[in-house]
């Protein structure tokens, strides 16, 4: 699992309702029948990240699988080892797959290349995040049924995002109707690539009253100048408390975490019951990232 | 497990007794049965701790549980979300229980009116450090029996040590006689709110002689003035080779670890094979943390 | 297992047979019985390490034990606390045998005289670093049969090598003449020690011919003048695609790695595929600790 561009919709799918039929592992602590063996999962988390390395680690053992967390501090990557040769030793001491995070778009897929057992991408640099997407698709798919022709916001950081790539990639292979809502130095310079079935759009509020779904995403406030346009940004692309009311009032909203209360989103709107999903998306990401590995480990080959 | 204040000796006494009947376990590798479901217990470790993670580590593990090792570098907490989201989030994963160490006191208290799974505080801030005073209060009844009436020293600087207030109240709850020792400026300004059965001296020397048991608190070094302190404060407070003659030959010494040797505690004293129960608290630690998660796993709603 | 120094040579091939029938549990995923009872073992890794800590962990794993991990930063160790004191804790926790790393000539030793269960050296200080010899010899062995008068030439930093000194003890032990490779800087001032079986060379060039095996250590680029010296010593040290011409077609090529490719090793002598045994290495490594543990657990005395 490299990346959603060019994924079609029964491929998808499959990965979907594998994800459904794990959520009551996930949710209601249901006791999955031991494996026949017990593989050894790799995480190699080369860029900080609480939440999906936990994810992919609660997963791995749902499984009733043993995860091996391997962050960057204090690695043979700071000693000057290239990312192949690292992935490579891994494989060679037998681990039956590999998930890997690192700030090199396309680093997962080079590893892929290389090694002979199977590589899980979890956020290659600014390029894709394929189970964050999945997450979002399937947390999507069972508040709204089928997404063909569903109109789904997504609103921020849309050119610096792996997260909006790879969720492009999902939400059209499934029908639905993507809006990037973004200023202008932050949407990609063209759309050619995405084909029709992505929209664009500069004004949150003239969208919002015709949205299916609202995916926020995060604002880096740690990096370059984001601290310093926080309230400019919650102005202009913020889900207030005010915009909340413009939107129906069953549409989910979506958010990757972590949140910035009070920036990209108030308090209002990420604990508005009916319509908040984040927590949602949380546990569906355990049940979609339990069926990559488990069809991973299914075929080791590809 | 959020705190002992105001712990009823009952409720105390049956934690106690869960952990002697697990003790065993711990010590000679008594193998119990596989539970039902192995549960997964996130280690939410926002303060440095090598000793009472493992504790937890090994806790959890030799319950035939799993754990999820999360520390506070390079976590969401780093990325500014607020320590509720980040448990909230941890929940939503399906963990079974989450045990947390923080610097914000309260902090555990707060997750836990917030989030639906079980909360174990491992030490929030200033606050209390609940395990960390049952593993001394075990350790005290396997060498004193019944603790009613015991006189009990706790050495150092009461007024910033969770160890020490958690003590005080699991003590209290048993009806020792708790005798805090320390200069002024390290002792509370009242206590009014401990009720009878707290003394207080400022003179180590004047109650060596009827002590029963003697706690002495690490002195952090690390912080402040601690470096420069160090001699002055061995001379006045520190459990010396000369202060060990004036112990009966009996009575155990505790101390939370990790150790400041010839600071706080001499060698002689930490190495005093009919008194030092140092390590003996270490063992009971594990066992006293395999009771409280276990308990925790049975009433999850509580 | 702390040192190879003394090692005789039954002894040492009892483990490397052990290690030798654990291979397949490795390489193609046999699965082995669960163990009676699961053992806990604790990884203390005070000197960074991806590649010793992850083989350690699977071996772990792939007994069917169970993995602890500490490492330096932010442990008990930062607060002042003592090695011995630190790993009597964690004996003193129930763990079933200690892996400890450290910067500590003697370290592991240390320890072991003072705590109660098993101690595996996973390096110490400049000393030894018997597993990852254990793991070379092992490689070796499975490539040329008996090491019984085959020259192994061992290249480099000779002087501050823990990897080379325990090889010098475990390739003397089974009969190879073992040739050191380097510039008189980076040699031991005397071999008085080391006895007969042991030949001393400035001139890669002119020992290549006569070679059956060469191990290539890592020069330290992170420290001191690595960086300045990176291509003089390419150009009088280095395996370079020029010298690789020189070496018999079937000669095993060894580096501990991480590897500095175009500095002591060049691509070219890396991924030869009919010579270079590293990634063999670090599966055997795997094997090896799996040989190592479970001698420890089954001799807890020793």
């Amino acid at each position: 699992m490299l990346g959603l561009r060019g994924v079609d919709s029964k491929a998808l799918e499959s990965i979907l309702d594998r994800a459904d039929a794990l959520l009551p592992v996930v949710r209601d602590g249901v006791a999955l029948p031991d494996p026949p063996r017990s593989a050894v999962i790799g995480l190699l988390f080369l860029e900080n990240s609480t939440r999906t390395r936990c994810s992919f680690e609660v997963a791995t053992r749902r499984l009733g699988h043993q995860p091996i967390v391997l962050t960057g501090r204090g690695s043979s990557l700071d000693k000057g080892e290239s990312l192949v040769d690292t992935a490579a030793n891994l494989a060679a001491m037998g681990l039956d797959a590999l998930v890997i995070r690192s700030a090199i778009a396309g680093g997962a897929d080079l590893v892929a290349r290389t090694i002979g057992i199977p590589v899980v991408n979890a956020g290659d640099g600014r390029h894709e995040h394929p189970t964050q997407a999945l997450l979002d698709v399937s947390t999507l798919r069972a508040r709204l049924g089928s997404l063909a022709g569903k109109r789904v916001l997504i609103v921020g950081d849309i050119l610096n995002s792996r997260v909006a790539r790879s969720n492009i990639h999902a939400l059209m292979a499934l029908g639905a109707i993507v809006v990037l809502v973004g200023p202008p130095p932050l949407l990609p310079w063209t759309f050619a690539e995405l084909g029709p079935g992505v929209e664009v759009a500069h004004d949150l509020d003239g969208v919002l009253g015709s949205a299916d779904a609202v995916m926020m995403l995060r604002i880096q406030l740690e990096r370059d100048a984001g601290r310093a346009v926080a309230s400019d940004y919650r102005f202009a692309f913020g889900l207030t408390a005010e915009r909340l009311e413009r939107l129906r009032p069953d549409v989910p909203i979506l958010h990757p975490g972590p949140m910035n209360r009070g920036v990209e989103i108030d308090d209002a709107a990420a604990a508005d019951i009916a319509r908040s999903s984040i927590l949602e998306q949380v546990t569906r990401g355990v049940a979609v990232r339990m069926a990559i590995i488990d069809r991973a480990l299914e075929f080791p080959a590809s």
